[in-house]
Parts: structure tokens; sequence; C-alpha cells
């Protein structure tokens, strides 16, 4: 057999790559990650984890380096590159990364999401430390705190009732005047006592000293400007699945995000998808690493039965 | 609200049950887990785990300890007691334990599976240290060396090819004269020269010093005694999930498992299950604490409609 060609290449390497790497490699499947940041994923970006079972506390970085660690400890290699394109290559598939073309049996898509950003100066700097994306994540770090949630969708609504658990004040801060929100998810945020809507409204900058402290808002019908203290902002503003390479396999949903079958198969045959990216119900790191595992599995199974084929082939 | 009332008791204490009351407990919902055996499940059976991601090798009752007292962390309470039922009470379910009866708005079904065993003197002293029931878990550890196979289905079969990536040798020993796996699958062991196959033969005992070093096996046929050499032995003989106390919710399907959708729901309201008591693809670790923080997740949601429709009625 060619040495060059992979059994399987795993595109991203945040919890659901690693993971699928090192189920991958640890059954001496020859594995190939490829990333086009730093290993970790959404973990690099995140100050505390204390919701990966086990781990009372751990920095979100070390978490990663553990995991980047364990998945190369069973020979998975590992490079940098831009995935641009899949092709199907006779029974193998090509994968087409920053101009370098690697050969495989198989592929595992696990490229992650990136939440969408406000865009305003203080948001980047204070990821992590009073700026969240996530209330399962984060919420239990703000018990008896005042936080903001910005937004209108499902989504924000609905975290915003979760907060409510932790913080003693949830404010929304909404850009429009009404809700998009489903009308039972309104409801429950507008009987909550513990929560109150600023309508009409934008953050324009974000401050503190070394966590958030206050948002500068700025009203979009008077352009009044005001400062609101708080010690939280979680932005519920949409989140983009970074699927644009496998559009062309037609395997994406409306949204962007891959569905998949509970073995992780895309809608084409050799090709899995694991993590965020997918079409489900919770992201989160240890559903990711979950995700991971049955697509090395599944990956596993399927080149058993392409090697037959190639070796009937012969 | 009554203070004895649960937003929900997780059965079982492996890590799908341990990884739903972190995430419970950590939602700050009242979270209760029964166990009738000691926290850990399998993986206080195991000798060393080197799949769960970011542990690059860890003792089984280590990384049972550590998923417990994570558990424990946030709030949950936790005790000994042997379930026999489920009942509906009002709005509410009741869980009886031995002789105590439990109030609880959600229930998250954890309580395992047990693989069935041989019956035979050694299998025991010997699991972990040669003796295995799962593959995917343990083949890795026997790289370069000679193992047998115990069964004749698919599972044993499947697992028997899957194997030789490890062994140098690997031998089925089957009690009947003909597999029952699927063709296909037996078409695989029978072309791979890694494989032998001895029929109508059983083991009697396994035998070793520190670990697994020799069967005994009696051919079925003339009653033959031969001592069998080899490092370890994978038992393929069926699996039992511990679903009795559960039949009677009518959630169980005909080989004892629960099915779920991707929420972890069964075909109850407010009744979810976790890790490998449910109809699933993968039985790991990493797999069953993904599934007991999307049920956590779940009930989450179910306790906050359950909770506005107790507030209606007041």
């Amino acid at each position: 057999m060619n040495k060059s060609i992979y059994d399987v290449i795993i595109i991203g390497a945040g919890p659901a790559g690693l993971t699928a790497a090192l189920y991958a490699s640890r059954g001496n499947m020859k594995t190939l990650i490829i990333e086009r940041g730093i290993y970790g994923g959404q973990m690099q970006k995140t100050e505390e984890i204390e919701n990966y079972p086990a781990f009372k506390k751990i920095l979100g970085p070390e978490l990663s380096q553990q995991m980047y660690d364990h998945a190369i400890h069973f020979g998975a290699e590992y490079v940098y590159g831009i995935v641009s394109s899949i092709k199907e290559e006779g029974l193998y598939k090509k994968v087409i990364a920053s101009d370098k073309e690697y050969i495989t049996k198989t592929i595992i898509i696990a490229a992650g999401a990136d939440y969408k950003k406000l865009g305003v100066s203080g948001e980047k700097e204070f990821a992590g430390r009073g700026v969240s994306y996530c209330a399962v994540c984060d919420g239990a770090f703000f018990r008896g705190k005042e936080i903001v949630v910005i937004g209108g969708g499902d989504s924000a609504v609905e975290e915003a009732n979760y907060l409510t658990k932790f913080a003693d004040r949830v404010t929304i801060i909404h850009r429009k005047d009404k809700l998009k929100a489903q009308q039972i998810l309104q409801n429950r945020v507008l009987n909550n006592p513990k929560i109150d809507i600023i309508w009409n409204t934008v953050v324009e900058n974000i401050n503190g000293i070394d966590k958030v402290s206050n948002l500068k808002i700025k009203n979009l019908k008077n352009n009044e400007i005001n400062h609101f203290n708080c010690d939280g902002i979680f932005i519920y503003v949409g989140m983009n699945p970074l699927s644009n390479p496998f559009k062309e396999l037609g395997i994406t949903n409306p949204a962007g995000c891959i569905p998949t079958d509970e073995k992780m198969e895309t809608k084409v045959k050799g090709i899995y998808a694991a993590g965020d990216i997918r079409e489900k119900y919770l992201r989160q790191v240890i559903t990711a690493s979950g995700d991971g595992s049955i697509a090395a599995q599944s990956a596993q199974h399927y080149v058993e039965e392409l090697d037959e084929k190639l070796k009937s082939l012969k």
C-alpha cells in the first residue's frame, strides 16, 4: 500500500478532532490532523473550564494541550493547513489544504463553529473575563452577579431565563423594539421578575479593568448614550459553523451545519462529522469528544470494508 | 416548594450518571444520585484506561474517584439504593429504592450494562489483566501478543478481526461448529491469515500468575482437554443492560436497552436515559459522559416547563 495514503484525515483539532485522532490512531489507523489555527479550538479561547468530567477546574489552553498530547501519543500526524475542498479520487478521497493535496480513505470533519461577534471594542479583550457566548458553560461563574444578555432570538431569550438561576439580575439589551423568540419563551422572560429588557439599544463598547465592569450603550431611536454597570455580558447573536469548504459536497443544512446519523455519518459515504459543526442539541467539550470517538469508530469500519474491496481488485 | 422534591434523580453513578449529576447540579438543579454498588460503574473494574481524552493513562478507580468528586463538588447528593421501580405521582415522579421513596420532577436512567460472563474460574481474578470484554477499550494493550476471542456472533467475529490490527495471532474459540455472525463478517475472519478457529470447544478455566497465560479448554464432541497458551482472552457472549426495574414503563427494546432520541428522551416524558443502558452504537466512557451532559440539559428544560405549569396551578 502506498505509504502516503491515510486511513483517515481529520479536519480540525478541537476536542472532537483530537478525540477522533486519539481513537483512530490508537486503533492503528494511519491518521492525519489538519488544523488552520491552534489545537484546542474554542477551548483555547476559554479561561476556565469546570465541566469537563474529572477536572474540577482547568484552564482552556491546558486542557487543549493535554488532549493534543494524548492524540499525538498514539501516532497521529499533525499539520497546519487551511482546507479549501474535498474531492473524490477513485475509491479514495482527496483533501486540498493550503495548496497541498492529501489522499485518504475516510474524512472526519471537525472544523467547529464560531460564535458571531458584536465587533465592538472590549469584546475580544474580555473574552472569558466577563464576555461569554455560552450560558451552560459559564453561567455558574456568575452566582449573585448582574449580567447582560445581547440578542432577541430563541437562544438569547432562553439563556437569559436560564441565567437567572445564577445571577441576581439579568438585563436583555436588544436592538429592536420586540423579541424574535417563540412566544412561550418571551412569556417566560416577561414574567421573570429578575429580567429587565432595554429596547432599541446597542452596545458601543465593553469596559473594565481586569474584567467587564460596564457597557457603553446607545439608544438607536434618540442616540442617547448611557453607561450600564454589569459583571458579565452573554452575546447571543448567532453561530457560524465553519463549513464553507464542505458546501459543494451537499452535506450542509441551510444554517451551514452538517446533519449526521448517530454514527456521525454524513450524506456522503466515508465522510463523517463531529463536534460543533454538526447539527446537534448541545455544544460542549464533552459532547464534541463523544462525537469524535464515534466518528473514528465509524471510519474504522468503513476502512475495513474498503480494504476488502481494494484487495479484491488487485 | 417542598424541600424534599428533587429536580432530577439520576439512577446509576458510572460516567453517564456522574456527568449528568455534574451538569445538573452545576446548573443549580436539586440533584440526587442513587447507586446500588460503588461509583464509577464499569470503570471501577478496569485496570487502566488510556482513551479518556486528556489522560494518557489513568487507573479506572482513579478516574471513577475524580468524576465522583467532580459531580459532588457542585452539590449533588448521593445515596445507596437498589431501585425497584418508578411511578408517576401527579405531575411528579416517584423512585422506589431499597424501601425508600424519593419524589422528583425528572429522572435520568444511567444504570449501565454488564457484559455476560463465562462464569469460569480465573475470569474475575484476571479481569483487566488479560480478560477483557471490549476490544476498542483494550485491544491496543495487546500489540504483538496472542489472544483468544470467545463467541460466534457478530460482535465476537467483528472484534476478532479488529484485534488482528494489534495481536500477532487471534484464535476464536466457539462452542458450536459454525459461526452465527453475518456472512460478510464470517468471510472476513475466514480469509484473515492471522485468525484461527477452534470449533466445538469451551473454556473450562483461565490460568496465569499475574496475568492470563493459558486457558484450559474442552472439546465438547470428544471431551478432550487441552491447555492453550495466550496473553489475553476477549469474551463476547452478550450484554445485559441493567433495565429490569424500568421494563414496566414500556421504554425498553427487546434486548432490554432503552432507545432514546438525540436529546436522550425516552418514550416517557421527563424520563431520560444515558450511557451503556441506551440503545447505542459505541459504549465508551467518553460517549457515556456525553450522553449524561445531554440528558441533564434536556431534564433542565423539562423542569423549566414543569415549574411554569406548577406555578400556574397555584
